[in-house]
């Protein structure tokens, strides 16, 4: 299919067009799963040549020091910090989501003592109340779960924490970050925002906000590799008081004293735990500044206007879908969902016309529009696909009956 | 320096010679600190090249399927156990060894209600203590340390688990993995033996002394490179009550129902927590194969060869220092280790001389003698460069006072 006039136009405007060169997209695909796996950086192969083949087989050892190993997990959360509203200090690039779910998640209780209760709400992405389960098994948390609707009510003087996905993983719904950071304050508990769907595509400020913490996701719209290492942000205020349970040689005050006894380093490094996983780092941190460099607001702003060119070609083949994201755009993040019974079949017909979407079980179809390399002639490809395999019920066919996918 | 007749004829009749190719080692360097950090094996770069540019770049979110990224933990795990003498469903790669450490000794406190202490030693690898440390905080355990001589009397009846390195980092010196396996078990504890400098230079067989649990690194003998995932065993026979707090979306029975509940996969697939790290398994699984080649029993033969070997040339040359790891060569692992109170300067001269050994604070010179790829020439030359800055006091130059290193 050649692109409209219209979507031509879309692309000769589009002042993030040049960036698109900068990543490596396969030939024939259309990638709307940018929030589930972010493309791979042209720059990315050139720095693990040089990480690998300088500093680990030349440098060996040394490179801890001369390559600037030890600093990665700092440096890279400084530059992560300005894209979610902190301070450089206040995040640090460790571990994975989940891990850094657990530590802050255990040092919001320990800082509320009497109060065990860790409010969250049905359907946030799964990992985020697992992570509660281990502490309440432990008998240290009580996990709670109330619809969005509700979670103000459910705030009450129990509540340690409250800890949210900010851009919903299956939906695309953002909370009102600032409204509910607030309500939990005033009801006395601490608040951790998952960014993991926001980072690198919606902008956050945390210091406006007053958030307590957040973690975030590298392999998104981060673009930082499969399986990337994660970050952590921690508001300067409580980083006297802070105490995490996964208290590594890594987290130590100073590390090679090699003292019997944990002493925390000050600040966010105490999120440290093992050995900074210097590869996974390296990836990171291309993708981390080719975000920064391209700019959140942009990239927000273009992803909105791909996402309702999205919405506009199906309008105009008269493809009518259950739209689950919310129709403003302003209110969603990057991301379109829709609900169909077919969802899982129709996704892998698109798959085998080179649109690759996603599944989320039970019923939702899910395309992420990152905003960093799509092209709205793209937009208008997976548009047209979408609509010819709804129209031709292809998705019939028995081959798109297998499993597949990550967040 | 030319090596001598006897280095030569020791190199010749080496049969591990030809490993040596597989390895990328600097001109005119003698790398002692592959205990700290493997060399870079060749076919690391084809590998990551593979991971990067084919399967994230090309494959996308597709290559979790078709590429085996989601079988990658267990596929490595199942590797790393004949090196350890487990079976393969008992060990699985993932996070780093600290926090491995967590998840089994918060298993092995939920496998003995009623008893809270974790018993170790004083000077052990501090990331093992400290991970006590945070659960300590938390209330579920209690720290012991008893000097390696007093360590069956301190089995008493609250001790829920004995922790220990079994090579230890410092010093080198080997504990009686077996003995004290029963003798803990007999107390009714359970073991966790922390394999870090074990895996790859020594043989286990966690099978035959009846082993609990056990952690180790991937980034030392193993060469999966700087802040290489880690590896974590459980016996089969605990698989079934296993249960530790780390409870991530990926050890997970069924990840991708999302379901809002947590339940455990069977058996160390629960060991997972968040996304596979693709970028550090990889270069992880070419170190495991590479090491699973030569096989642990020749490289552990020629690694008491080689300490030997530079022991014999220190006399040689009429060089005596304070040995501190075992003079048995069966009874340490694949490293000499030697006090001296300008151990620091000394090991910098050294570094200045293209000898890598490392420093142990406070007093500590180690030499790493990683059987894969160093040469009998290497270790005579080695001495000879210890020999010189000892017998001339090279070291006392100012040059030599900057710090360095990780284990």
């Amino acid at each position: 299919m050649n692109p409209t006039p219209r979507a031509r136009e879309l692309d000769e405007a589009d002042r993030l067009a040049p960036f698109r060169a900068r990543f490596v997209l396969p030939e024939g695909v259309v990638y709307l799963d940018g929030n589930s796996l972010g493309a791979l950086p042209r720059e990315t192969m050139s720095a693990m040549e040089r990480v690998i083949c300088e500093e680990w087989g030349e440098g060996l050892i040394r490179s801890w020091n001369s390559a600037g190993w030890f600093e990665m997990a700092q440096r890279i959360g400084s530059k992560i910090a300005p894209l979610i509203g902190a301070a450089a200090h206040e995040v640090i690039a460790c571990d994975s989501t989940s891990v850094n779910l657990f530590k802050l998640i255990a040092a919001a209780l320990d800082m509320r003592p009497g109060r065990t209760v860790v409010l969250s709400e049905p359907g946030n992405f799964p990992t985020d109340p697992y992570m509660v389960a281990g502490l309440e098994r432990q008998g240290l948390a009580e996990r709670r779960l109330a619809p969005r609707e509700e979670l103000a009510a459910a705030l009450d003087e129990n509540v340690a924490l409250l800890m949210l996905t900010h851009v919903h993983y299956k939906t695309g719904a953002m909370h009102d970050i600032g409204e509910l950071t607030r309500a939990a304050q005033d009801a006395g508990a601490l608040v951790l925002w998952d960014l993991s769907h926001s980072t690198g595509a919606v902008p956050v400020d945390l210091a406006a906000i007053g958030a307590d913490f957040a973690v975030g996701c590298g392999y998104k719209y981060l673009c930082g590799g499969p399986g990337a290492p994660a970050f952590a942000y921690v508001a300067e205020r409580h980083h006297a008081d802070l105490a995490q349970p996964l208290t590594g040689w890594f987290g130590h005050a100073d590390p090679f004293a090699f003292s019997d006894d944990y002493e925390a380093a000050p600040g966010v490094e105490q999120l440290l735990c093992g050995t900074s996983p210097v590869l996974g780092l390296t990836a990171l941190e291309v993708g981390v500044d080719l975000v920064a460099e391209i700019g959140v607001e942009p990239l927000h702003a273009k992803s909105r206007d791909l996402s309702e060119f999205f919405l506009e070609c199906l309008a105009r083949r008269g493809t009518d879908l259950d739209l689950v994201s919310p129709a403003d755009s302003a209110a969603r993040g990057s991301q379109l969902s829709f609900r169909h019974e077919q969802a899982f079949p129709i996704c892998q017909a698109l798959i085998a016309r080179g649109v690759i979407g996603d599944f989320r079980a039970p019923d939702i179809l899910r395309f992420g529009f990152a905003p960093a390399y799509l092209r709205f002639a793209d937009i208008e490809q997976a548009a047209g696909h979408l609509a010819e395999v709804i129209a031709s019920e292809e998705w019939r066919k028995g081959e798109f009956n297998r499993r597949a996918a990550v967040t």
